[in-house]
């Protein structure tokens, strides 16, 4: 995550955490099991758009910026290959 | 949610705000992307497993115990008809 | 699947081979991927579409309808439980 | 799609093909909703595989390989943060 995105990043995980403390009053209080599914389903697209916004990031900064100097956080030792097949691994466990 | 059930749910919950919390913090420690994109895949699991629970006991408690008297915080005064088609809506929130 | 609900999953069914189809095609012109992408995305979109409808009427014909002798080729001899935890065990392949 | 693995991309497309005609004939058949749905998440598993792999794969050839000449069916006049825009929606067409 670069230093530049990172307070937005952190915006968007607070707002899950906030979420998912709502999530856990609804439960608290009671709450008819439809409308904490449907909580649950939206604190899930908000996980997946972070998901997507991280890995949008990642290519940019660590793929494609890859040995440019410039990357952040990045895992320096590794191959183009390398990166690609970690970007592979990374997406199935979104998508399996 | 049934009452007998509550702390099952309540458990999991907590150990997703955990989880969360454990993102979070690995952000703040500019922690490397693909391990961060990692553990919010981890908490999408987790979130679905949660889902996939609730819409069971769900369709256990309030639609085949519909008018059965021992539902509980289910939503009384709908037909049959009503609450399947509730679940199509809520099942569509999680597959679209 | 009930018998009067049969022609319309045929048809969405019929849709979505035309569908995969147009995709083989795409490939053999060898289109941009990410056109194909699209497309492989809509063709998930659709399945899912049938997922829930398919799952919506299991539950109203054969676990709701359970012991009523209408139902229509729901596996007979398993109990409410039973037919519950098989609703969790599919909802589990599509949300996992 | 390189031409080097267009083969394999076809051969996928193939199987998922046969896949959905298998679905379609237990429709016919009138088979148990349980096994169709179980079926269908197969398929929906194999396309998720399929674009994942289509998506790393662009990555590779268009977007890294950007400039260099030698790629393949890449929209030619695009800047990079135009493709990794793209990127970004074709991801979220995946996961939202």
């Amino acid at each position: 995550v670069k230093k530049s995105d990172r307070s937005d990043v952190k915006a968007r995980l607070n707002r899950i955490a906030g979420q998912v403390a709502g999530i856990q009053r609804m439960v608290d209080e009671d709450r008819y099991c439809v409308d904490v599914l449907t909580q649950i389903a939206a604190v899930r697209s908000a996980l997946d758009a972070l998901g997507v916004e991280l890995l949008a990031r990642h290519v940019e900064s660590c793929v494609l910026g890859h040995g440019s100097g410039s990357e952040h956080k990045c895992a320096a030792p590794m191959t183009k290959e390398e990166l690609l097949e970690e970007v592979r691994l990374t997406l199935g466990r979104f998508l399996k």
